[in-house]
């Protein structure tokens, strides 16, 4: 199972490039698209949104993961195998939340190169082939080496807006099981009660909860908290 | 084979991870995205959309079906059977159109639990499973039993915007059948002409005809019919 | 393997259907999204951008092309094999700059008609059926017969933005190989350098490079070149 998480764009012309690369090198393997909205030229939100993602995924999957915008520049490829799954991307911080959690993690610099290369599209041309590659059985043929990642944002929560989804709702890079829930969350001077889901509270009112990721996430019911709060990604808590 | 019809929509970071659990679950079964973007909020646009949709659906297939503003609280889950088709979904009233219009249907209640329910993601932890099942051949599983639905909107038509679509042609809950075609539909005091096709009329004008779901839909020819009109899902005709 | 290059919108209730029908007439062929968003109603800057996507594709391939404002008019049905692959879609210029380019293209009529046929919706009805034919191998069943096409673009480059990507990316026709690199592109009075990457110029810098399909690109590096410039599909360079 491979799954896709890029700043790519779901309606853009680059996944499908991307899926017919995969499909020709690995014809029996699911693919799946995680998110292809990841907030553009922010790696380090990325970062703490796929971990979340990643936690649910099933262990022998291979994920390949695209925010990049040094494409084309100095920073290297890389593949990280962390509790039994496969990631592989730019060694730019991306994977490396994800890597830093687990409980076990390896990482390896890739050996294979592409016959061609277009500067601005590592994703369809080096990323997916080593993805399909992990996936379908032919590790060999990506020559990885041990190695050690350059960027890594390290494991612990991120207090700020990592995601937007399209309800307006903001999701946080912090975990939820390490907050309490019997005082609010303060934002930008504003109190923000706990409530266990939308039905909770008013219509219109502002809330944070528990998301289906384990992570904080402000909310409000049946409207839009990045309205109430004109919160966007990068946008810090407190 | 097993549609999705949501409004988790189609970029966000939902869809992956209900596909996820489906191929976990049903790995030999497809999954078409049938639509992610359906109205939020309006669970009755949503039941007429779906029901027109349904209508073309192959006998033995099985729509997840989800708006749901009110996930996490008190309203069951259930799947309907309706003209050899199955349906699972909150017992919301989203079915229920589809339901009302078969020649028979059957309503059940889901006796399955998951072993981990988010409270803002049934879709994931509860309807896929389910869903799954009924498509896998694991349809005991599901524990299923007869039920009635709680909210029904009924067979009839809704003379209402159900859906616009990204063209900015306006989709209607009206047959097309039942609507006589030689005097026009009167739209907000303003005469809306019925003209077969889009090159029927001259760009820009304003028309109704019969769209591809035998829905009474307006449009203009190369032109939005939503900037002509200024309407959106939930402004009633007439 | 068949790709779909429309302008259905890949958010909207059309695409599912036409994949509906795809995996019912020829169920283990795999179906890749290549694009829904392509510019509404423009049908040379769709052509050339096909074309430019098409040149990356498997020699055994179908390709379902459809923009098609004229659906349901005059214009005929058309598929053409164009260097091994194979197209269908409307004959109004859209397959034209793909089968120009070819060193061997074939046009050919469709006879085969469909029991019943949606006005505004010969995607699903008639070219979903005869794409799956010809990939599915059931060719004969799509009663081709030879002929030409009505209206074609030629294979010339076209000095036009054909599209924008979610970046504000500028796409135009203009094949890059036969583009100087040492002076400057002069886009409305404005010299825009050429560099190899994104990284390679400042922060918000214009310039254009090759792109991963072969053609000049207008960009800025993390920012939106769209922006910069306030150009759209259709605009002209020069």
């Amino acid at each position: 199972m491979i799954f896709l998480f890029t700043d790519f764009g779901a309606g853009d012309i680059y996944v499908g490039q991307v899926k017919a690369v995969l499909l020709q090198h690995a014809p029996k393997v699911p693919v799946i698209d995680l998110l292809h909205d990841a907030p553009p030229f922010n790696v380090k939100a990325g970062a703490h949104l796929l971990a979340a993602l990643a936690a649910r995924q099933p262990k022998d999957s291979v994920t390949l993961a695209v925010v990049d915008p040094g494409v084309g520049g100095a920073r290297e490829p890389v593949a990280v195998l962390a509790d039994g799954r496969w990631f592989v991307g730019p060694d730019n911080g991306l994977i490396s939340v994800a890597a830093a959690r687990a409980a076990k993690s390896e990482v390896f610099s890739i050996g294979w190169k592409p016959a061609s290369l277009a500067a601005s599209f590592h994703g369809r041309d080096l990323f997916a082939p080593v993805a399909a590659m992990l996936a379908g059985g032919g590790r060999k043929a990506a020559k990885l080496k041990k190695a050690e990642l350059t960027v890594s944002f390290g494991a612990d929560d991120l207090g700020e807006i990592i995601y937007v989804d399209h309800f307006g709702n903001l999701i946080t890079g912090m975990r939820a099981g390490a907050v309490p829930r019997d005082r609010g969350l303060v934002i930008n001077g504003r109190a923000v009660r706990y409530a266990r889901v939308y039905s909770e509270v008013k219509p219109g009112e502002l809330f944070w909860y528990e998301n289906s990721l384990g992570l904080v996430e402000l909310a409000a019911n049946s409207a839009s908290a990045q309205q109430v709060l004109g919160f966007k990604p990068g946008n810090r808590l407190g």
